[in-house]
């Protein structure tokens, strides 16, 4: 029996989605939902059917897992407590401050119609959180750090692109490598915005604009880059889609801590990720996590989860036995 | 309502726990046990009494968690399966190559007694274990690879100090640092064991020893050292004590994975510990894995566990809540 996958929704999410499934032999992909003319939208597998976004709910026995693939500002809110009342799903919703508020919102959907609803699964929210959660457990006392990068910011390739006489831009966000260092090294600094994480620029501007201005506007620009240190190049059209085609990203989660009668050691715990693509390594996560909404569910269990409340056996196709016997 | 651990051996294990307790607020020391005279064991934690190992039994109504600070060699294959009748158990075995078998009789023995039981708790077995499993869950398509130290292995200190003439002795392993860079940078070589670490030994040799037969001893002796490139000092047993006295340690866990239809993109996860004391932090996890065996426990969980079967959030004194809003 393979798990039968779902995927709501087919852009770059989705599209890594299809990717992971064909890596996992004990899944299939069913179907692919669209808000698109489903006959304008393309896929990878061959002899999969593409259908309407509304024609989901008549095809409850035909998929296990349904992953939700849209955004999270104002598609996930309203779609996965909405699905969650006729599929076991899964979401990649990044708000982090609003995760409590959908977790409720899902919770009660899931729970009213017996399925699974995994929410915020991918790296951050996701294994970053749970190195965050296992690094706490372990050691009580101590300071975290996370930095993000050096990846693309979609968020913040979009802020540059809403400035007048901008065409494209491309946003990298980048660790400052010295707090990094002393981190390592076991120090526990308090760190500022701009300590932390320098960002850089690569922006095609329109003929004639004026760049003094169009730069002056994205290092100023509130919340998105005013507190940090921040480059910009200009460059054509044609070096942005040769040089910075890509979505890598990554980073690094810390904590140092320390145990000991009287805290006399220290210890150091690091997970870091390097990515040549975020959203292939997102769907990566969300599709480990079907799995185990699969298993969950098949065992009687209903309502939201987390990646924290995951036993870690569930996301792999492995037996027990066999993670006992190659990777324990 | 606290959990209260019951600490069954009080070597370096032992002593860990107890420090470990401490930094827990919502754990407490219930007694120490021994297979010496208890009146010879002095402990840290005032109020708190020392038995003979063989009282245990008599004392189930007062203990929670009951922690097996014994070796893998001998005493957890015959302590983990005897005690799991009596007490929910957690242990540090670490022999991997016999944890199907460990597993199985502590399963047996835990069921029967409606008991949980965490085995091989620790970082490797242990957060080791998990970094692969989860990164190999998401990366079906990759390369694992670990790496200890740079660290002291009490098992290769104890086979020097096995030589004629050697008064004490303390080994280091440690990684290659150009094995490790290659693999960071997204290679997947397939490596010896002699280019994967290398070892350090510093050796106080008896008056008058043969040091030449010694080093010669050393680096020819079959597994410990005969396939690794190892450099022998002679140190006074004043540089021991002054320059070797503590049990640091650590590691990595890599795995370099691909994604995308045709596998053009590239991963890097990597889980990395840098440990002051390798016995503090082992039984850090340990109480961890006590809180996650007592949760278990109260609902109505019986049998073998390891921490790849423990969802994360139970290893937490946070609430879910807690976990979503700070950590997720």
């Amino acid at each position: 029996m393979t798990i039968r996958i779902g995927i709501m929704g087919y852009g770059n999410l989705g599209r890594g989605v299809e990717c992971a499934v064909k890596q996992n032999p004990d899944m299939e992909l069913a179907a692919v939902f669209t808000r698109r003319d489903p006959k304008s939208v393309k896929i990878l597998t061959e002899g999969v059917p593409v259908y309407r976004a509304d024609e989901a709910k008549n095809m409850t026995d035909r998929i296990d897992v349904l992953i939700l693939c849209g955004g999270s500002a104002t598609d996930l809110p309203v779609q996965t407590p909405e699905y969650a009342k006729y599929f076991n799903v899964v979401d990649s919703f990044d708000t982090h401050a609003k995760i409590p508020e959908h977790f409720a919102n899902v919770d009660k959907a899931a729970k009213e119609a017996g399925k699974i609803a995994v929410i915020s699964a991918g790296w951050d929210p996701g294994m970053f959180s749970l190195n965050r959660a296992y690094a706490n457990a372990v050691l009580p006392n101590g300071t975290d750090y996370t930095f993000w990068g050096k990846g693309v910011s979609q968020g913040h390739s979009d802020a540059i692109r809403r400035i007048k006489g901008v065409k494209d831009a491309r946003q990298y966000t980048i660790p400052v490598d010295s707090a990094l260092e002393q981190i390592r090294a076991g120090k526990t600094p308090k760190l500022t915005t701009r300590e932390k994480h320098t960002r850089e620029c690569f922006v095609v501007a329109e003929e004639g604009a004026d760049k003094a201005r169009i730069e002056h506007e994205i290092v100023t620009m509130p919340n998105y880059f005013d507190e940090y240190d921040t480059t910009v190049h200009f460059i054509t059209e044609e070096e942005l889609k040769r040089d910075h085609a890509g979505l890598p990203h990554g980073g690094f989660v810390i904590r140092n801590g320390k145990t000991g009668w009287n805290l006399e050691h220290n210890h150091v715990i690091e997970y870091s990720l390097k990515l040549d693509s975020n959203p292939e390594f997102t769907t990566s996560v969300i599709v480990a996590c079907a799995r185990a909404a699969y298993r969950m569910k098949q065992e009687g269990v209903s309502g939201c989860k987390t990646i924290l409340d995951i036993p870690p056996a569930y996301l792999s196709a492995k037996s027990g036995e066999q993670l006992r016997k190659e990777l324990l």
